[in-house]
Order: structure tokens, then C-alpha cells, then sequence
């Protein structure tokens, strides 16, 4: 048994009284709501398994609405998963002793090999709100007693705004999902995007650094509303040139062009989900989820959404979608965030590391995301929840 | 070092005062007999090693009898078995300074190296005292300042019977031992079975489920006799249908017949081994034991018995073994619950689980075992004994 | 995070008062020289990354100098071995935010994505003295503050030598860096080697086993001066035949020559150092370095060296050195110094181990060597300097 005191030490936890919660959310935050699926790889009937902030659930679309339970029975322990059996449309059998539960409510409703049980109708598995926006199935992670806040408060703003057209894809990371929002959130980090293909494909500007003003970085937190840290990059200092001891030796990319050419703003937001606004191409927005999975795994939900007000500039963007954003910005700039925490992931599974690191100035805008988590969010995802 | 009190939590253990000893033999339970090999596979002069309760044991026939010693040499700790040396049919050399120990005693009686030292004559490698029945090689693994009890006391009554003929076969298994215990006794997960290829091979009756009546079930615990529980099936309330929400979805097999078509009775007896009464078939025993090898894995040893009156009722039985009880049962039939062992070893593996599990009313055996265990068991295997 | 104080249990280092240091050493000593490279295998230019005392460095060639430098950027901890930036011939850029260091100091000079930070120019990462001797590379790890012996206080006597011609090979190998040194230098587990083709070879005798007079070591622990434990053998008992209850069953190489055959000596010196003399022929020595890595990884750094007079001497030991040193010294009989090595990791990987193992007369040696680390190493490797 991993005691619960031992999740994160104590004395780490005291060192940082600003954003303890986050240095213990590992598994991210409690009481939140989660992408965990595309809608459409979530067909009608179709039973599908996740892992969210440690927790096994499966997913089952039932006359078009997703419903979502604990993957394990309460008997013994074992996941349906393992070998789903769905005798009706409603219940799920657990495969071992045949305990049925109610996709809907979770409710143990028969148990096959055992008919007569004092159990049944008593007791159930965890159910879990179900939400879709947007081709995203959304799951929400909480307590039994709380009230489930609507999907509004939990993703940035526009990113549910009617005339949005959205694509997504979703991928596999081996790094913590804090580690993954850091190197997003970060202005600095575009250092490493200097070579991607995305640059001259989209005739846009790169700098190689651009510098967050940490006075003008805004908090949002009002009641009811989305909690996060908005960066315009109108108030950065853009470096276009890497000077080792006074001499250049890389550029970014400036283009002189008399429409914008820049990315406006990157902003981040409760529980795990980046806006970069204006990227990967103007008039485009990225919205990218960090979905904790285990302290060491996230998914990368990654979308872009434009605003359309036809059915041809629909049928444009989505084609756009295939042929550019996903493969040359998700899959070639994108994959460079990814390789980079992969590498942060080897320092930062270290929880001493997170008193360790050397953050500099144009990191301030980091230290209040993980301030504003601190005081925001919902609750802290531990061990004894999963 | 792993300290010693950590191994399972004491106040997990506190929690179930009437099992506790069973809670914590993760590895078993110490001072009592485990097969650990087939007496075919292991030949005249053949040295063969297995890992039982977490010991590591090498074992050599000589002259007919097989001999058991701890396989890690006194003087720096390796495995003889990296590199079997044995220069006299009657002791074992290790390869890495000629240490010398006799097969019988375990005592040291020679150093190569260094034939002068001390040590020798007066230090020894534990030995363990080995006994063979009914094809399979027995290993007492204890104290050495217990009594051995004779093997009688650690097998289900009737397996050591004479004119009883014996069939074995031996399968690893990734789960801890009392998963396997608790799968094989429980009357419930015939659930999983109901397809198997033995119901129509033997043309017999198999129920979804079957539920104990917990007040029948029957506590063997006479002194210097085994100690187990049995249940007998006259006692149970079969079920055949498998409905949910009062829909029939699923069936078992009930044949009409003139002859007896059912199984009969299970039991489980100290330290970790079933019988179940005709099975696979009328007149047929099955004896099987989930020993202990690490905390996440053990040795499935399955036997099957027939009483036997003639060579030609011996070598019929033999025949048939090989022919359908090891294709058809073992390794069809009881494949089946090793997939159910792995699947519950992912929940098991935490000592937690053990209290968080739900057991039902058909599995009051279940608990009788845990109780049995707990109250006669003759020590608990720990970490310092490995 | 692995509290300080769980490294090796407090009360097993309390049983070993006289060389608990050496007990706590699984990392190996602070402040000591290690050898980490061959000299051949860096060029111009070329940066090479090592691990030694588990901390990850990174080394580089500069006008013939060798550097060396922790491979871990201050900023977010990320390994700059993960991709080599080095615009300038002097520094080396990290590939995630352009933190620039100095390669001789480790300053950071430099931030290409934040070229305004306060922290340039103040900050830095660890710089490591290095230093090229005998066509090896050395590494001194130690603390900042510490004033750095010479490298002669940290080889065999004699290693330094002008005319000594000195030809090296590095092998990784899988155990804690104290099994192999112990391997290597007791003086009984030449047993193993009594089939190895270097016997024939070299035309030389090789007993059995040899029992060192433990009142006839010698200890070399002079101020300024090398720290070794000096095993004679012409002190020894030779063991030519292997005797198993009276009867010989394996014996050793003994030849009539009218020259000597025989090894003379085996000294073992701080920080993990072996000295062979007249191994493996007559007039040469070998030198060998058991250098830690991490907890269950050594690099095994061979050399063989002979004293030469002119150039011919030099260049037919350099042949002699690839065509039988290398191939039937280092690959087949210190291959089974490796084995043997492996094997014991699995037994002394547990800590307990060091304390349960029955060491006998001819180990005497090795318990001086424990005691001479505990005295004079310069101090001991713990998790909280990687």
C-alpha cells in the first residue's frame, strides 16, 4: 500500500505554499471536465475504454448519447473491458460473475449467476457526466456530492461559440501532463520551433524568443467563468536573433507583408487546456488539452477551430484540416513540443525538481498558472481515487 | 532494504482480524508441503531448479531420490545453478570458489580454493526434506526446528489413496497464489465456463452459477488431519437462466440423462490446493494447487485421479489423460481461469483491494477459506525468509 | 521523492561500524578521480556524454583539451546531450531555450530566446576538472568547494610512469561497482579462470585457488600518497588440486620452467582500482577501474601496461596489446570476472546482503580494502548530488 501522505512529500509541499496543489496534482485536478475520446471514434453501441487523471472508465454510445462508468466491477475488482458483454442496449455484464450494471446510472441491476443477491439494486459503479462539444467527448471527474458545473467554465472562452468549426485529432504522450502545459503556455519555447515546416508553409513570422511582460499578463477568475492566464503577445519583446557572446548564429523568421503574420496570444486555462490565438494560421485558434492519464502519461487533444459562416468555408477549413494543420502543424510543429516533454519528463518526475529548476523571467507567466490552479481548482486528484 | 513490517500494511491487517495471516501471505504460508515439480521431469543425476514461497531451491535426484537444497551458496550469495558443478553424485560444487555442500545435509564439506577454512564441516545450505506421491515432487518448506508433519496432513483427502491413479500437468500462472485459490473454490464463476469445449466433449450439465448455502458448507479441522472446506453442490441452488432486467439473455447446459451428470463437490484444503468431486467427468477427481513462487505469480499444478482396478483400467485412464483431460481440461477448461486470475491479479496486486473487494453471498466459502487459513495455517511466509 | 535517509538503512550501516561508509558507497566516493572515456574515442570537437557516480556529464574536445560539464540545463533540467547545439567552439547551446554555457566553467553566457535575463553571466552549471593520462580520459567528481588532489593520488603507483606503454579498453557492465572490485581482487576466484584460454596462452601456471596470509597485506595509506591494500602472493598458499571428500576432482596449471610463471601481486587502490602484477604475462601489468555508474551499473575500464624502451617495444606491444591482451586477456578471461559479477549483483543488489554473506580466511583482503575505503574516501556519492 503507497500511503496517501507519501503521494507528494510533505516537506516539498510546504516549499512552494503559493502552488502546493499543483506540485500535488500529478493526476491533475478533481471535479473537472475532461476530452477523453473523439466523437467519432465513439460509434453508435460502441464500447470504448479510457484512462483519465488515473481513473479506468468506459464509454458507450447509447441512441446517440455517451454514457460513461468506473471499468471495474465492484465483486472483484476486474474490468469489463477485458471481455465486454452488452446483452441489452442499457446494461453492461460483468464478464466473470455476470453482475449487470445500468450504463446510466451505474446501478448493479442483476447479477446472472447469482439472481437472488441482496446487492442488486443497492449498489453500482462510479457513473460519470457525459458531455460532446465541438467532436470532443467530454468527461467529467468528480465527487459524488458535487454539483457538476457546466462545460462553459472548464474550456477557454470561443472555444464553444456556435459558428466555430472544429477539427481534432488526439496522441499519446509519455510525459505528466503539467510538464506537457508548461512547454505550451511557454513563451520562450518557440526557440524550438525555428526549422518547423509550419513556418514556411504558412509565409508567416517566427521569433525565436519572445518575452512575456509579466504586469500585463491578465488572470481570469471570475465566478462562474473560466479560470486562466491570458498572454498578449502584443506586449512581448520579440527576439529574432541568437547572439552567443555578441555574434548571431540563428534568426527566426520576419516576414514583411502587409497582412498580419503573427500568432496574437497564448492563454491557458482550468483544468489543462491551452488557446493560441491566431496560429497555426491567421484567423485560426488552437485549443490543446493536456489530459492527465498517469503521473507519467497525458493525451494530447489537440484542435483547431475557425469561425465559419457557410457551409462551403466549412467544407474548406475541413479539408484544410487534413491536408495542412494536422499533418504540418500537429505533426511536424507540434511533435516538437512533444519530443521536448519527453525530455522534460525525465527531470521533472523528480518532485524535488520542481524546487529545483532555475525559472527566469520570462517564465512568470508559468508561476501564475500554477498559482491560479492553486487557488481554483476544484480539487486535487490523489491515489485513493483511483 | 525493505523493512520487514512494511510487507503488508499493519493497518490493512487490522482491519480483518478473523483473516489476517491470510491477508498477509502474499508468498504463502510457511512449514507446510508444495508440489513444485513433475517426478517425469526431473531424471536420475538431473539437477533442476524452482522457486517456491520466494525461496529459490535446486533439487537433484540421487539414486531414485530427489534432494532439495536452498540454491544460493553461504559464501557470497550466488546461484549455484548459474553453473551446475557436481563432481560427486552426492554434493554440489559452487562454480565461483568450490564450495562443496552435500545434497543430503546441505553441510559444507569441501572448498576448493581453499581447503584449510574453517567453515568447512561446520556451516551448511538449507535443505529441504522432499517427498514424491502420485507423480509430483513435494518440497516442505519451513523452520528447521518444526516437526515435519507427514505430506498426508497438506493434501485433500483420497489424493494419496492407492488405487488411486494420478495425472499431472503444471502451468505458470502471473497472479498471486490466493487468486488462484479463490477463483478455483468459487461457486459462482462457472459463469465463465459456459462455453467451454468440456460441456459438449463430456455431455454433461453446467449451470451459469451455483449458490452455497453458506450454513452447509463443512469445516474440516481435526487435529493431524487436513484442514479444509468443503461444499458440497447437493447443498446449492443451481442457476440455468441468466436474465437481465427479467429477460432470459444467457443459458447453461442442462442435459436429461439416466446418469449422474453433474460435478459434485468442492474443496479446499491447506496450504493451497482444490479437489473437485467428478470432475471432469463421473468418477474423475481433479486436485489442483496454486503454489506460490512471488508475491504476482504461481505454479498451477493440476492433477487429475481415477480409481483404478487393472492395469488395463490404469492405462486407459492414462490415455485419456493425455488425450482429453489435459487438451480438453486443463488446458481448455481451466485456461479459462487463468485468464480470470490474470485480470483479477491487476486489482489484487494492491493489498487494498483485499478490503475494497464486494463479495456477495455466494461467496461466504470464500471467507471460510480466508478464516481456515488464518486460524490454522502453520506460519506466514515473509521477506526474511527469502 | 527518496528521502536522504533511506539510501542504505541507518541500522544496517550501524552493524558495519568499521566500514559502513563503504557499505553506504552504492554510488560510489565523492571527491575522487574516475576515469570515463578513452582518449581515442573523443576527437576535435567531438561531445561525448558519460555517467560516472551517477551523474550524467557531458564532455567535449577544445584545442586538444578535454571538458567536462553536468548534462543538465539549470533552466528546466533537460538533458543538452538530447540534441548538441554548439555555435561556438567554447560553449554549448541548450536546444530547448538557447541557455548558453561556457564549456570551461560552465557560466552561462548567454540565452538566445531571453538574451536580457539577470541570470546570464551569473549563474552556472557544475564544471568538472578533467584530466588525460595513459590515453585515458579522468573525470574528478567531487564538490566545488574541495581542493582537487593530483590524479597520482588517485591510481595504482607505477600507472603514471613515463615508460610505461599503456593500452586500454572500456566495457559496460551490469553490477554495483564494489562486486566487481571485490571479484577482482580476492585472491579464490582464480577458481573460475582454470579453463580459460589465457592459460594456455601465455605458457603459465594458474593454481586453483591462492589463500592470502591476511598479517602479510600490506596497507598503503600515506598522506599525499595513493590508498591501496597490497596482496603478495608470494605470501600465499597455492591450491593446485580441488578436492571434493579426499578425492581430486579439478586441478590448476602448474608448469616446470625455468623463468616465472606466475602473477605476483593483486593491490586494490581508492577510488575503485585494481593493480595486477605480471598479469597477464610476465612484465606486464594490468590496471583495471570498477567505475560506478549507477547503483547496479559499473563501467569496467581495462588497461594493460609494459614498461618500453624504444620505439619497437612500444609499437610490438601495441600489436601484442590488440592480437592477444585485448582478444584472450580482457575477452575471455576477465569475461568471466563479468559473469561471475552479474551473478552476484542478484544477490548483493539487497542491501541486506553485505551483511548475511559468510566471508572466510582468504576473504581477510577484502575486508581491509572495505575498512581503507571507510578511512580514507575522500567522501560518499548520495542521491542528492545527481
Amino acid at each position: 500500500m503507497e500511503p496517501t501522505n507519501s503521494f507528494v512529500d510533505e516537506a516539498l509541499l510546504k516549499r512552494v505554499p503559493r502552488w502546493s496543489k499543483y506540485l500535488e496534482a500529478k493526476l491533475g485536478f478533481r471535479n473537472h471536465w475532461y476530452p477523453v475520446l473523439l466523437s467519432r471514434d465513439i460509434a453508435e453501441a460502441q464500447v470504448v475504454p479510457a484512462t483519465v487523471c488515473g481513473e479506468e472508465i468506459l464509454l458507450k454510445r447509447i441512441d446517440g448519447t455517451v454514457r460513461a462508468i468506473r471499468d471495474r466491477c465492484l465483486h472483484r475488482g476486474v474490468k469489463f473491458s477485458e471481455k465486454v458483454e452488452c446483452y441489452t442496449e442499457n446494461t453492461i455484464t460483468c464478464w466473470y460473475h455476470g453482475f449487470t450494471y445500468k450504463w446510466e446510472s451505474g446501478k448493479l441491476c442483476d447479477i446472472l449467476a447469482a439472481p437472488d443477491s441482496k446487492a442488486i439494486g443497492r449498489r453500482g459503479v462510479k457513473s460519470y457526466p457525459v458531455q460532446e462539444a465541438k467532436g470532443l467527448v467530454f468527461v467529467f471527474v468528480g465527487d459524488d456530492d458535487v454539483e457538476v458545473p457546466p462545460l462553459s467554465q472548464d474550456v477557454p472562452p470561443t472555444f464553444l461559440d456556435e459558428d466555430l468549426s472544429v477539427h481534432a485529432a488526439i496522441y499519446d504522450v509519455e510525459s505528466n501532463w503539467r510538464v506537457g502545459a508548461e512547454n505550451g503556455f511557454d513563451g520562450l519555447h518557440v526557440y524550438i520551433h525555428r526549422s518547423s515546416e509550419l513556418v514556411p508553409n504558412t509565409q508567416r513570422s517566427l521569433p525565436i524568443g519572445h518575452l512575456s511582460d509579466s504586469a500585463k499578463v491578465e488572470i481570469f477568475e471570475e465566478e462562474g467563468a473560466p479560470k486562466g492566464v491570458y498572454d498578449l503577445f502584443a506586449n512581448h519583446v520579440s527576439v529574432w536573433e541568437g547572439k552567443v557572446e555578441g555574434k548571431t548564429v540563428i534568426t527566426g523568421t520576419k516576414r514583411v507583408s502587409d497582412k498580419p503574420t503573427r500568432t496574437t496570444a497564448a492563454s491557458i486555462w482550468l483544468p489543462c487546456v491551452l488557446r493560441v490565438d491566431n496560429f497555426p494560421d491567421q484567423e485560426i485558434t488552437q485549443f490543446e488539452w493536456y489530459v492527465p492519464v498517469s503521473a507519467d502519461k497525458h493525451l494530447y487533444v489537440m484542435t483547431v477551430g475557425k469561425r465559419v459562416s457557410s457551409e462551403k468555408e466549412r467544407a474548406d477549413f475541413e479539408h484544410e484540416f487534413w491536408s495542412r494543420w494536422k499533418p504540418v502543424g500537429f505533426e511536424n510543429f507540434n511533435a516538437q513540443d512533444i519530443g521536448a516533454r519527453v525530455a522534460l519528463q525525465k527531470y521533472y518526475k523528480n518532485d524535488n525538481s520542481w524546487l529545483d529548476e532555475m525559472l527566469i523571467e520570462g517564465d512568470a507567466p508559468i508561476i501564475k498558472w500554477r498559482e491560479l490552479c492553486h487557488k481554483h481548482a476544484r480539487g486535487v486528484q490523489k491515489p485513493e481515487h483511483m
